[in-house]
């Protein structure tokens, strides 16, 4: 295999770049045959990766003042944000010198450049934000997360080729079973746009096997294997799921406080609450990847600490090897589900 | 204090009468001096009733062979179902004979029935399900819960306002904080709905202190008193955290199985697990509530146990005793709104 380069937008994110020059020593010790390419400030980073040891070899450094802030509006990122540190990194995947980018950065303004640098894949209108979903079995891919705040019916069929075209690679599913996130699961459930895509999905040859709505509690129940939906329902839901985590952690942690008794009771049942602490742990689960792109970029959560910003890279690292974007455009050129799809649109929208 | 009357339909929910009886057996030992109309199939509910001592002093029984399914579309619940168990217990609303009706069935059906019997208060479009979101602090109102799959700007200003009267009775708070759900917290954040009715809200003299867009981690974390949001994204977010909070409690219950010694630790720490388990256990926190009609109408789960459904009935005893409707009535004529919100929307939708 050639050697695999990631760019790194070391300037994005609610720490910046300490946070990221240390998730990046992080992953260094577990991926040793990648080099990266770090954007951002060299005044700010040469002394951060110099405090690593041998961390040097391994990263180069572009350097740019210019950085994109939480503020900036995408249209601001697109029209300015270009020689940013988050502009660059994606556009070193568009001109062949990373296989994939990481940034933790401001999702409207990664999206919007990784849109307008990239390009849409042909059949694709929008790209999608995806993730893997921990349950208590194998793990759910769901889409989108909030690339698009609106998805009409052609956009949601083309989030679920896609989200089963990403668990083909990375669950390594044939055929992967494919759920539409609704209100209930009986098909004269909910509103016009998911019950039109819900008819198309039945009645369409495609590379899935659709098994209908999903309500809300079957995301961490994991009943099917790619969930799709609209990016606002579907940032909604997963930052309710965190948010849901958040408290049940915190009021387990109060248990556990509770007096001496208890504090000895969570000593003894510490090595059975690992499983749960990691799951618990936003940090064990980051790195979501905008699908639909010719070319690859993974958004790591803006309050990612160095460990979870290493788990970004190591879902940009799997996503780069199993060459996602062309097995993507393979299944939409294999299935030829455009132009079948465009005609079954005729009258739907 | 007059003497209350609870409407129940004894018919709906996943278990049937048998747990409506148990369920109501439980609240009247909590609830002493309210009766119960129970409206369902005579030769089911007198064995049942029988097997309580007492309870038949407190229960009038009140036949009707027809139910409600799971499968009933409203349309039909509406044409075919106002003699169900379902339609006669709001119709005891509708002509005073109860204050409140407490339904276990289909939500949808429930919804419409609610509707044409009772009808909307004046200057309100459509209802709203809301109920109460338990966080580490104060309770926070949630709605609209799956009333309306859509919901326009006006619907949404409509929501908050309800939402704000309902944190007054049930909180006791005199101007509540109100936040509208979405993607981000900034201004230019989410879809043309949700932009133009924080626009409405931030300009507009209302009787609540609107703190603008919150994500979906302000759910649990209860950052407001009341949380709007339309019927279809409110639906999905109360099951992901329903979902999610599953998934935790089996992952805890594997934790403290792993062997001998966690088990003991499970036993040490049990005592300050309380909260914890019932914060976890949706029986706790069942029972939502229509708003916005002429009458009360209040929706238990439809898989609730005995003990959640005695939940929901106290949810009813609470509503009615502080006369809610007439509240959010008050509220609605009192401020005006809707005269001022109309010449507002002129253009905006």
């Amino acid at each position: 295999m050639s050697q695999l380069t990631i760019a790194l937008d070391a300037m994005g994110g609610d720490s910046g770049a300490e946070m990221v020059v240390e998730g990046t020593a992080i992953a260094t010790k577990r991926i040793t045959d990648a080099n990266f390419l770090v954007f951002g400030d060299q005044g700010v980073l040469d002394p951060l990766i110099a405090a690593h040891g041998g961390l040097s070899d391994r990263v180069e450094i572009r350097h740019t003042d210019l950085e994109i802030t939480a503020e900036d509006k995408p249209s601001n990122a697109v029209r300015r944000g270009q020689k940013s540190s988050m502009g660059l990194a994606v556009a070193a995947v568009r001109d062949g010198e990373a296989q994939v980018a990481v940034s933790a950065g401001n999702t409207g303004a990664l999206m919007a450049l990784s849109k307008v640098l990239l390009r849409t894949l042909p059949g694709i209108d929008r790209p999608a934000l995806a993730t893997l979903i921990p349950t208590r079995g194998r793990d759910t891919v769901m889409l989108d997360l909030g690339a698009n705040v609106e998805a009409g019916v052609e956009n949601l069929v083309q989030f679920a080729v896609m989200g089963a075209a990403f668990a083909r690679t990375v669950l390594g599913l044939e055929r992967p079973t494919v759920g539409l996130l609704n209100v209930g699961v009986e098909e004269l459930k909910g509103h016009g746009t998911v019950k039109a895509t819900g008819q198309l999905l039945r009645d369409t040859t495609l590379p899935l096997e659709f098994s209908g709505f999903i309500e809300g509690d079957g995301i961490s129940a994991g009943v099917v294997d790619v969930l799709v939906t609209d990016g606002f329902t579907g940032n909604i839901a997963i930052k309710t799921a965190e948010g849901t985590a958040k408290l049940i952690s915190a009021m387990l942690a109060d248990a556990f406080q509770a007096g001496f008794i208890s504090r000895i009771g969570y000593f003894l049942a510490n090595p059975g609450l690992n499983a749960l602490r990691s799951h618990l742990d936003p940090n064990s689960h980051n790195g979501a990847v905008f699908l639909g792109l010719n070319g690859l970029v993974v958004k790591s959560h803006g309050n990612a600490n160095p460990k979870g910003f290493a788990t970004a890279i190591g879902v940009a690292e799997r996503m780069a090897r199993a060459n996602l974007c062309r097995l993507i455009s393979d299944d939409l050129t294999n299935f030829g589900h455009h132009d079948q799809l465009e005609q079954k649109m005729v009258g739907v929208e």
